[in-house]
């Protein structure tokens, strides 16, 4: 199996994105074809390891920055890293797709390049959050701003096919994010998505659930419109940014706090590594005919290795299968 | 001046909230009315040092459960201590009141009872989050669900009157919740609110903003609606508590950990109170034609003292007077 990783994604590029990527083949057991300017590609690939691993490089002499417009970027760079990159997964050349960069433009091309799984009415983007109890799956954090009330069953059911065959989950359990947990709770839309969710067979559909329980853990999947899941997303590593940078403060204030904090390090770096979303890598774009994972626009080396973990075993599991058969058998 | 509160209020109820009044009586140098079930509140007070504070009790039979749906309760029970707590206000008897009780109901009932400014077309629950830099007040938390976009305008307003009269933020900034910055982002309800807001004369709108920069800081006043205010006010709730939970476990599993951490005490006491709910004490229902102040139901004693403060400071510094003049200059 082969991934295609966009080397010219993230706010830092080539420079981390090579070396993860590299690494991410080795440990997933796949070859890498990265694609991106073909000389800084190069430049970075001189420098690390390459032993054992099957590397290619694609040229793509275009670049869509992080702040262009999605749809406009994808139409005029045909010849950029995110478009060649998923046409590597449509050619079959690639089993699936990593980008860092804009995800908009990563969304916008890949609906254009794979097109959606038959049946599929809405892609949208999933991620596991931290959670005190294991990690929860919200869908959609930002794919679709304004979905129809309809588009969240399809999401509940590509979320429960995600969280079967990648982490495994038998059956879990699905919330809806809501404002209060009582049935009649929720904005108008909510109020319609319930009864929808309700009477979805197949599905084991908890009820609304609150912005505390996507930390809590209340539920393996929190279906929301891709609004909703986006400030929620964001709040949630603002909070987690801001309290890191207090503690960070605190414990620095004085030479004895300084020491005794040194002690603790190896308790704070376990703490990171549970609430870093590097470790989990890559948030896969369901409903689209193919595998594209986005990494965050901040992904290190290792955020990037792990998103190829996620692309190899999404395409080893079939994922787009999955959701093709749950999505035809609910429609 | 005198502060009326609802004693039975919270998830603990007299045993805390008495004490705290009692406390924040005193801090504050106002008067309390004590409204709740006379015999429960009289148990309380004697546990406490009432020295030199004017304590009265005000009988109310009727309580108001967490769960009840809000305005059916109002109707049904008068003489609750919600609704006796606002017709103290009402009444000219108190100058505000505090309750920890059920926020829905208090919304209903100050609606009822208390009425709107004049102007007003929907009011908002505003509150101080925590932030990197300094506090960010963030409105409607929860009272409207499903606002209409200009109702944001008011609640822009109304924040600003707030953040100026409270806090002595000569010119806050204001900025839009939204899933992106780009003046385009949004769903369709931002992208309608956006140039609203745009367009609204005395007010410093500083475009959208994201969820991470309510704990960032970015701006000092956030608006967006009653449903996403709650969701990421309830998330960031969550991520820090998920957050201590796991600090707290590393910093226990082995005995060095448990002596360093020892040593850090105060470090970590000064950032839980840079993080906690309790230290702003209360949010203000603003709109509302008198200071009701919606305190958190798993409040502490120290939060009702806080909510007490809050509450004094609305009406000395004629809150309702200010929103009134802001609002009708601008409609």
């Amino acid at each position: 199996m082969r991934i295609a990783v966009d080397a010219m994604g993230g706010d830092i590029g080539p420079s981390v994105v090579v070396p993860g990527a590299v690494a991410g083949a080795r440990s997933a057991g796949v070859g890498v074809t990265l694609v991106g300017r073909a000389a800084a590609v190069e430049a970075e690939l001189a420098k690390v390891d390459r032993s054992g691993v099957d590397v290619r490089v694609v040229d793509a002499p275009d670049e869509i920055g992080m702040d262009e417009h999605p749809a406009q970027a994808i139409r005029r760079k045909p010849r950029s890293s995110i478009v060649l990159a998923l046409r590597a997964c449509k050619d079959g050349d690639a089993a699936g797709m990593v980008s860092a960069g804009n995800s908009g433009a990563v969304m916008a091309g890949a609906l254009l390049v794979l097109g959606r799984i038959p049946g599929v009415d809405r892609p949208a983007i999933a991620s596991y959050l931290p959670a005190k109890r294991g990690r929860t799956l919200v869908l959609d954090l930002g794919a679709v701003a304004d979905p129809k009330p309809q588009n969240l069953v399809q999401f509940a059911i590509m979320g429960r096919v995600y969280a079967q065959r990648i982490l495994g989950v038998a059956n879990p359990t699905i919330g809806l994010l809501s404002n209060g947990e009582e049935p009649g709770k929720g904005n108008l839309f909510v109020q319609e998505v319930y009864p929808l969710l309700a009477a979805t067979p197949g599905i084991d559909f908890r009820g609304n659930v609150e912005g505390r329980d996507v930390p809590m853990g209340t539920v393996d999947i929190v279906v929301t419109d891709g609004f909703t899941g986006n400030v929620a997303l964001k709040t949630a590593e603002g909070t987690a940014a801001m309290m890191t940078d207090f503690i960070r403060a605190e414990l620095t204030a004085t030479l004895p706090r300084k020491l005794a904090a040194y002690l603790l390090r190896p308790a704070f770096r376990a703490v990171r590594a549970r609430m870093d979303p590097g470790e989990i890598g890559g948030a896969p774009l369901l409903g689209v005919n193919g595998t594209a994972i986005i990494a965050h626009g901040r992904s290190d080396a290792r955020a990037i290795e792990n998103a190829v973990k996620v692309a190899r075993q999404a395409a080893a599991e079939d994922l787009v299968g999955g959701i093709a058969a749950a999505v035809g058998g609910s429609g």
